[in-house]
């Protein structure tokens, strides 16, 4: 079974299209709704959430592991892979190799996922004469769990340029979106960078890597939902995402907090 | 010493009215920034999160506390009153009688706070004619939270009349404000009901009702903050809510998440 981890729906995107690649596989996903959103939060505290989902994620007994959250990937896969009996991949891998064209490469990331410097680090080494600028944009997420996504909307048309502004003048080539929530504001995006400009989706591109790795075992193409809180509102707002079909059972994971 | 507990950032508007009329009070502050935002949790994840915090303030040995948090005073201050060696006052007690004469009642909270009914049962136990409404209002609590908060932003200028449009016809005589984060757009609100609607500030009349209550014991005046987790991003985001003075400490509670 493939296990996919991320802060609570974000992931879903990066579902959608693991699914679409391997129709065989089992897969279970878990979004930690009762601790969302990790891009917010300091590092002690996401490495003290993912293990917690880590050791979800080996009572379940996966073969592999995909963290499909910018945020988990950049703060936390490495103590992850540390530790696990599977392998780990995280959305930092991939896209680091898409990139070897580009001269101007922007990253745009979680507040947590920018600190760690992990994306401009990975860039540099790969590709030492791209210049390479990140920027937070925490309110995407927001946006994004609120349903607010249309870019048509004028909340969008008005919130994206003002987001995506101090890069304005950094003009890059190559647009990492390295949080899954972003790629539901591809078309915004694009609409201010220009659409000559290339968005590099890191979600997508790790969902491809793991499909043609060989980690991921054939089953009977089974999805399994786990939430740790608030499964019928995770269904709502996953609409927004990756719809899950209406018999598709969303279980609760982690500790049950009674009082 | 007077404790006042929030989920984040919102219970600082009811800091800041409890501080101006009692400026002798040491005031104790949570915020529970490991585990905003509340208002779209579970009840028994919420019930689990205050029974830590609960911990926290017994721990401290503050006389009475204050629950600055509409989530927290409908789903959680029953529990804690019953455990708690100390008054336990919500934002959903003084708020109540200040609408003998309203006849058209809209309640804004979060997700969690309307699911609860608890406004329109005290109120209608009250003042059984008046109509009562609620609404669910969680996309206020992240425009707060990201600081888009101005009334004359073409975002929130978009925003709010969508997100209160389910209460246009019903046409409000009175608004109670049932979430700490919600005073910070009044004007906005206003702009949309009406001029002649009253806004009631459930937080604000808590305070007051706090202040005149003689539980607060008098002392040097001091303020003291505490939050679960990011206490950088705490005292940038307060500067939405009420500044935090560059000198006060921000303290780290609830227990240390290392991995």
């Amino acid at each position: 079974m493939t296990g996919i981890y991320d802060s609570g729906l974000g992931g879903l995107t990066v579902l959608a299209r693991l699914r679409a690649l391997l129709p065989k596989a089992d897969i279970l996903y878990f979004g930690d709704t009762a601790h969302l959103p990790y891009g917010s939060r300091s590092a002690p505290r996401i490495l003290s959430y993912a293990e917690e989902a880590l050791r979800f994620f080996c009572d379940a007994g996966v073969d592999v592991l995909l963290t499909a959250c910018g945020t988990v990937s950049t703060v936390a896969k490495d103590a992850l892979a540390a530790r696990a009996p599977f392998p780990v991949i995280g959305i930092d891998e991939a896209c680091i190799s898409l990139c070897r064209d580009a001269k101007r490469i922007a990253v745009l990331g979680t507040a947590a996922t920018v600190r760690t410097g992990k994306f401009p680090y990975l860039l540099r080494r790969a590709h030492p004469h791209a210049e390479v600028r990140q920027l937070p944009c925490p309110l995407f997420v927001s946006l994004a769990e609120n349903g607010i996504t249309d870019p048509a909307d004028p909340a969008v048309r008005t919130l994206v340029p003002r987001i995506l502004s101090p890069l304005a003048s950094f003009a890059p080539d190559t647009v990492l979106l390295a949080c899954t929530h972003f790629p539901i504001f591809e078309s915004s995006i694009l609409d201010f960078f220009g659409t000559q400009t290339r968005l590099i989706d890191c979600g997508k591109a790790a969902a491809e890597h793991l499909a043609m790795s060989g980690l991921c075992k054939e089953g009977r193409g089974k999805t399994l939902y786990f939430v740790s809180d608030a499964p019928d509102r995770f269904r709502e707002t996953a609409k927004h995402f990756f719809p899950i079909p209406e018999d598709a059972e969303i279980g609760l994971a982690l500790s049950d907090p009674i009082l």
